[in-house]
């Protein structure tokens, strides 16, 4: 066991309605000047937004609104973002919207409270002191970013994706109202569900250390989640499934789920994405497709956690040599994506990739994690490449 | 499914040696003149003290020591406490001990940010609108206090035990070095395994609401801390046992354990701070001494819920009747107390009571909870006297 730090600081107010409490939850935590970010039309054409700015035109909130965060969000908007908020001296930042539009929020709050390029901290060049507090109205369940410390960025110039973490860009609150979520597309609430579990499963694929505890609520908020998602392939307007796979969003990626462990494997996050900067398909979607394959490359060097996770997740009978049971998980889990319509290869993905195009994500993955990544199994270029050619 | 409020703001450092990171955290949290607040001389003559003052020392960071809380913490004692902090300007509480020494800094905290006495917020009198900021060395896993938003605090006229719970109180950092744990008697480790398990209990066994995501990790919890229970009464130096019943500790009590419910049940806990206030009992055991009987008296009226409690928790095989399977579940957890050394009814616990006795603590039981407690079955001042007479 590892020790660790735990902080997850954000004031969450979970259920039906919630969203009306908006305007309360923005004074409690000082906002004076408010940019409210979000992505497409679908908050707009739905009435959220109406809601949320009528609530703030009753409380007296003064605000302006940004839109246009797209999933894979991108470094152009964030640098207008950054502007508008020091030209009009926006002192809160509120999302509405899923993890684009947050994560977008996230890199507008560390430009505005810090000075210099913000992608410098995407770019791992120096760290970010501060960010601009940040509120959440969520309405996708999926990246966890509503509780989470990461945000995830995509520079157009080479379509670089890259990820940066700090406690600074936690949100203060997030609204959650699983109402919110009954409206997306199957295939969007399956790529949410993929994510969610991904989140912890990377997590719990790291080969040193490991807590008990940390397993065992890896392991329920992972069966909960396959039991809610497939429920809700067929009965997307279910409440309490959508609330069900909306709360274990937050969990799989504030932390928790991590207690005691080395920090977990992150391949599968960071092969995809290279596949998310080069082809843009959703994020979920591209975790499912490249799991099956990582797996496959590196059970035997982690056979312990896979065959654990077989047992205990997948619910494979504990009877067989070690390995059996580990690609038996294995498989049950890529046979939960099909359930789910989920790809579990590129193919399946809708990316026809190249071999050239699989060499240069390899090249870019490996340059971007400075040579190795993962736990499970130390992967260098080569690994990564291999990994994308077996999921072709 | 209910809606729910999720608020855990306390910054946890968790591991071996944690406790030498204390003067950056009191900075960081921005403290100039430390109360350090502390129970017995434990804490002393193992020479945590002498290592917590010399690194204040080192970071300039100036302090006092208020030593004497005691198991159930008293009143007289906070009073003392408040007017210290008045008199020296205290801005920052840091307690070094238990749960008993953090309710009391908690109460000393209301005391001195708000007006008044401070005995009106545990009385239910009015509500605390703030708190003195709250740091904590923990060195005994037990009531989760050092992430938890309640504080439970005895005045010493009529031995009346009462819990007060604000979101005001919450610590600003918990650090937890499982090894600070090692050197405690037996017996107060598996009372404090009892308490642990007892917060999420509490929360599981709500009739109304619930989550399948919360009941997960509340079971994986469950099941974690009885495990390393067992392990301490043979290895009460196992350090990962340590930790994963101190984490879980944390986790069984700042509010995870219950999202989605009612709001739990709590009877078991009401008739326990009688027991507590009248014969000063240690809180885990007389926890234990009362659970089966309430167990026993109320299963029917929440037969779902004790059944799920029988096969995910105590791993009871679900076959036989409901009530069949809720019952070996009751018996099962007995049988766990017994196996950690706890006991099952007042006897045991040391408790000679008289009916006079019981039919006391049930009145005061019912006046304090305003007449009615309890989810899994609404419970009367006669259920009350039923339940303490059925565990005499």
């Amino acid at each position: 066991m590892k020790s660790f730090n735990y902080y997850t600081p954000t004031e969450v107010v979970f259920g039906k309605g919630t969203e009306n409490e908006v305007a309360g939850l923005l004074e409690k935590y000082g906002a004076k000047k408010v940019l409210i970010h979000y992505g497409g039309g679908s908050v707009i054409r739905s009435g959220l937004m109406k809601k949320v700015t009528d609530k703030l035109d009753e409380a007296g909130i003064d605000y302006l609104s940004l839109g246009g965060a797209v999933p894979n969000p991108r470094l152009g908007l964030v640098y207008e973002g950054i502007e508008l908020c020091k030209k009009e001296k926006v002192d809160f930042l509120l999302t509405v919207g899923g993890g684009s539009a947050i994560d977008s929020a996230k890199a507008i709050g560390y430009g505005v409270a810090n000075e210099g390029d913000v992608w410098d901290f995407y770019d791992h060049k120096r760290q970010a002191t501060a960010c601009l507090p940040l509120g959440v109205i969520l309405t996708l369940a999926a990246t966890g970013s509503e509780m989470s410390d990461s945000s995830v960025i995509t520079k157009e110039e080479g379509l670089i994706k890259r990820g940066y973490s700090s406690n600074y860009c936690r949100p203060k609150f997030a609204i959650m109202n699983p109402e919110l979520t009954m409206t997306l597309p199957d295939y969007q609430t399956a790529c949410g569900c993929t994510d969610i579990m991904m989140h912890t499963m990377e997590r719990y694929f790291a080969k040193e250390g490991s807590m008990e505890l940390t397993d065992a609520l890896a392991e329920g908020l992972l069966r909960t989640v396959m039991n809610n998602a497939k429920i809700l392939v067929k009965d997307p307007k279910n409440y309490d499934a959508r609330a069900e796979v909306m709360w274990a969003g937050s969990l799989a990626h504030n932390g928790l789920t991590g207690c005691g462990s080395d920090g977990g494997d992150w391949a599968s996050h960071k092969l995809e994405h290279e596949l998310g900067g080069l082809f843009d398909v959703a994020h979920g979607a591209g975790l499912a497709a490249v799991w099956g394959s990582w797996a496959r490359y590196v059970y035997k060097e982690a056979l312990p956690r896979f065959k654990k996770f077989a047992i205990n997740v997948m619910g494979v009978e504990d009877k067989g040599s070690d390995e059996d049971i580990a690609l038996k998980g294995i498989e049950a889990m890529e046979d939960f994506y099909r359930q789910i319509n989920m790809p579990t290869n590129l193919r399946e993905l809708g990316v026809e990739a190249s071999d050239e195009q699989l060499v240069e994500m390899a090249h870019k993955c490996a340059v971007g994690v400075g040579g190795v990544m993962g736990s499970a199994k130390k992967l260098k270029e080569e690994d990564m490449l291999a990994i994308f050619r077996a999921c072709k």
